[in-house]
């Protein structure tokens, strides 16, 4: 008897009647979710990187007492799909109109950017969530857009017409790796 | 004036007198050191994960006042290098004979076989420090070697004999990478 971490089978719940927003799940737990999912049929090695924290106490059974955030030098997530290296940013915003760029750090930009002209896949996964729309923005897309204009926002016109939208489904929630499958073709 | 983060130039010290074990670094120091290196260069963009921190309270500064220590879930180490994706665990041992894989989580070596199986670069690096040798051991020589073995101890013959041995350089201190250039081509 395997024990599925996962509902993968006979769910009756039908594919229009999911709404992330009403189910209230942030971005970031769709995200692991499908992650998990990737890794259980062997599709991807994708995972979140832990929150950089510079410990400063511990006592002796090994708590931490004391310890601060640090800036993450990096992306939140990567790892491996179909022999490719992966990396991304994801955010949500509360905007009904566009993205700040301020929300990621220029060192995260520059590494999304990076990893592009390395041949890796990078990307931003944002999730508009007054609006319940999430979309996939590649590095190619942002590079241009960055090249392009001036202002610091990406309005949400453009990720109409350049972004990718992720709409739900059972398993993963989040089947974002469709739009690596479509890239790499 | 750039102010180069490295001593790239003019370094007079020789390669022979070089000895990271005099110098009292860690495998952790020297890796961190080399990526640092590889990614100003621009060569490859490698960085080692935080460790994962289960936070339990945070006060109003924002500082965490109560956290412990998780399992990784993965590998220390990954990233992309020519396109690749690169993936590895770090260990020291004070062993002069063999490299105990107790030393090694199960889900952090059925992780390094399956990014391998993915068409990704997975090894292990083993500091042996009392003996002043570092090892590469790709993960096609750990599939083999757990296939055939069933001690839980890799010997330091099969470092020798299928592993690579890393010396010192200047810059950076530990070029592991020339060894994936081998394996690539």
């Amino acid at each position: 008897m395997i024990n599925y971490p996962f509902n993968i089978a006979n769910n009756s719940e039908s594919k229009s009647n999911v709404s992330y927003k009403n189910r209230g799940l942030s971005l970031e737990k769709m995200i692991n979710d499908s992650n998990k999912y990737y890794r259980f049929i062997d599709k991807a090695l994708i995972y979140k990187k832990p929150t950089p924290i510079h410990i400063v106490k511990t006592n002796k059974e090994n708590i931490i007492t004391e310890a601060f955030f640090e800036r993450p030098s990096s992306t939140d997530y990567n790892g491996i799909y179909r022999g490719k290296y992966i990396d991304f940013e994801a955010k949500e915003t509360k905007s009904k109109t566009s993205f700040s760029l301020k929300n990621i750090q220029d060192n995260q930009i520059e590494h999304i950017l990076k990893v592009h002209e390395m041949g890796g896949i990078s990307f931003l996964i944002i999730y508009f969530t007054a609006l319940n729309k999430i979309f996939i923005y590649f590095a190619s897309d942002l590079k241009k857009f960055i090249k392009e204009n001036k202002r610091n926002s990406i309005p949400l016109e453009e990720f109409i017409k350049n972004g990718k939208e992720v709409t739900l489904t059972i398993s993963p929630i989040l089947n974002y790796l469709v739009f690596i499958d479509e890239l790499l073709q």
